[in-house]
């Protein structure tokens, strides 16, 4: 159990590039919570519920014989397991100062950011006695039965500012090898449900070549409803456009990261995701949500606004706003 | 002639990190610019008017009898000499496209921009016999009285995402030793006049060494009303507050940005002027200016927004914001 993550267990402190973080936001129960992964409750490890990878993933591992990757559990449950090194403590720690930072407004936390539930040691199929801790997150697409998802990390600069030179000038050469410096993120994967179920989706090193004209091509195939290449943009007012539409989700997360100054979420994405089955049926409203995730690199705003994430997030709005026709907001009603 | 400026008068073609935007915004003549600099008029070579160092430069090379550097000669006008290699022309070319481009609103033009009024080859003291072409400007603190300025570098890339690597290691290892990574901006400089026309200004190397805290202090010492190293921001409500005032301004600019794709301002800087004596006798209107200056690094957009300009000019709005308390905005008044 501790080969595989010496440093959750073994190490007397937390130890991360922003000490301040668990200081200022995490209280002594909460420091100490790894030591406390809750074990597979009695029933849960007697039935063994159904684990097993989510065919909507799109980027990161896939849980796999031999890899570890992020589980579902058919309940609504996502599981992703911590990763090595810093990176899985920091991700954990970010869940619990955020979920119950009181600067955090409920409306953001709930809209646009997965639910955490805790930790849980899950058993690896590679090593059957070493259980492996896991974030215990919603499921971002549950209920959804046609999930069409795209993942698009936000950004110019991927790197924490206190990131060591060898760390910087590795992620500064992904940054400028793909799309992220020229235009303030780049995607990661896609997945889209076309008619009768035909399934289109990115393998990785397409989506890592893409260009601009590749990501405009990409975000609009997203809301295309076709079997094949071809792009129609059918769902585009339906997806992107309206009311609880992709762009006034992104508007309001927008005037958010204007004010916010309690973190800095470096390398981490935006997951765009629709049902392409309710889309088809109702014509309107298809279950379209918006979520921040990974927080393996998220740094403290220490009083600074997220600058870096706020510009890819107006450039991210602007590529989206050029596939579908501006629809004017309607007055809100009120006294007159 | 040539000598200090061998590719601007030698090379058969212009060169250029971003030769499109040549090729797609200048036309035959503006080309050809270069061999046309128009030389002093006989009258003004005649009289030679009082060209000298401007008091209120905060920034850049200070002009000397062994240096270049910018001049003016009281009559509104600002000469900034070609830097050498690519830049000069580089920056000369964008003055060109910028001040003819159609998709360019005349008002942020005029009111963001210093006005273009070509070239002049101005003689130098130090080789009296090789005239150095200049970019002809407006002088943006003319009129002022009691000229107060600072000049704020803004974005936390000051690289063009083309540069050659070594290029972006040089400005990298600047971007992280400054604010600009951070926070989005640096200040490169700060004039203040004070009661009685005590001057405060920074220098070089205390500029250079500014962290979040020192950039919070001067932003505040610069709409201070003090005679020493004190802080007690009299001026702030009248010179970042209020219609007209610099946040306003901010804003308009901000919306601006958050349309336009046609440049990226790579490195280009904000510079805020007011007029410490209209302020003081006033108590409001104090001549407040807001401008973007140096392009010697402006990038084609090519349909993409400048979310790196447009994240640092928005962490800029914060930090201000921060500083006035904030007027709610008046309802405009329309028909009922």
């Amino acid at each position: 159990m501790i080969s595989r993550f010496p440093n959750l267990f073994l190490r007397p402190s937390m130890i991360s590039r922003f000490p301040n973080l668990f200081l200022k936001y995490r209280g002594a129960a909460v420091r100490n919570h790894r030591f406390h992964h809750r074990p597979l409750s009695p029933p849960l490890a007697l039935t063994m519920p159904d684990f097993r990878p989510p065919e909507h993933q799109v980027a990161g591992h896939r849980a796999s014989a031999n890899k570890l990757g992020p589980l579902i559990d058919g309940s609504g449950l996502f599981y992703k397991p911590l990763q090595a090194g810093d990176r899985g403590e920091h991700e954990l720690a970010f869940y619990e100062a955020f979920s119950t930072h009181a600067a955090v407004p409920a409306r953001i936390r709930d809209t646009f950011f997965p639910r955490f539930h805790g930790t849980r040691l899950l058993p690896t199929e590679s090593r059957p006695g070493e259980p492996h801790p896991h974030l215990v997150l919603d499921d971002l697409l549950a209920g959804l039965e046609a999930p069409c998802v795209v993942d698009i990390k936000i950004g110019a600069i991927t790197w924490p500012p206190s990131s060591p030179t060898p760390y910087v000038a590795k992620c500064l050469a992904k940054d400028r090898g793909t799309t992220s410096v020229l235009l303030g993120f780049r995607v990661s994967g896609v997945r889209v449900v076309g008619p009768g179920g035909t399934v289109w989706r990115t393998e990785r090193p397409e989506v890592k070549a893409l260009d601009t004209a590749g990501v405009r091509r990409v975000l609009r195939r997203y809301v295309s409803s076709v079997a094949d290449e071809g792009m129609d943009c059918a769902l585009a007012t339906a997806v992107y456009g309206g009311k609880g539409g992709v762009l006034s989700q992104l508007r309001e997360l927008k005037a958010w990261f204007e004010e916010q100054t309690l973190f800095h979420f470096y390398s981490a994405s935006i997951l765009l995701g629709y049902d392409a089955s309710a889309v088809a049926a109702s014509g309107g409203e298809g279950g379209v949500r918006v979520k921040l995730v990974d927080f393996a690199h998220v740094a403290e705003g220490d009083g600074v606004i997220d600058h870096n994430f706020l510009g890819g997030l107006c450039s991210l709005i602007k590529f989206i706003s050029d596939i579908v026709p501006e629809i004017p907001e309607t007055q809100p009603l009120g006294p007159s």
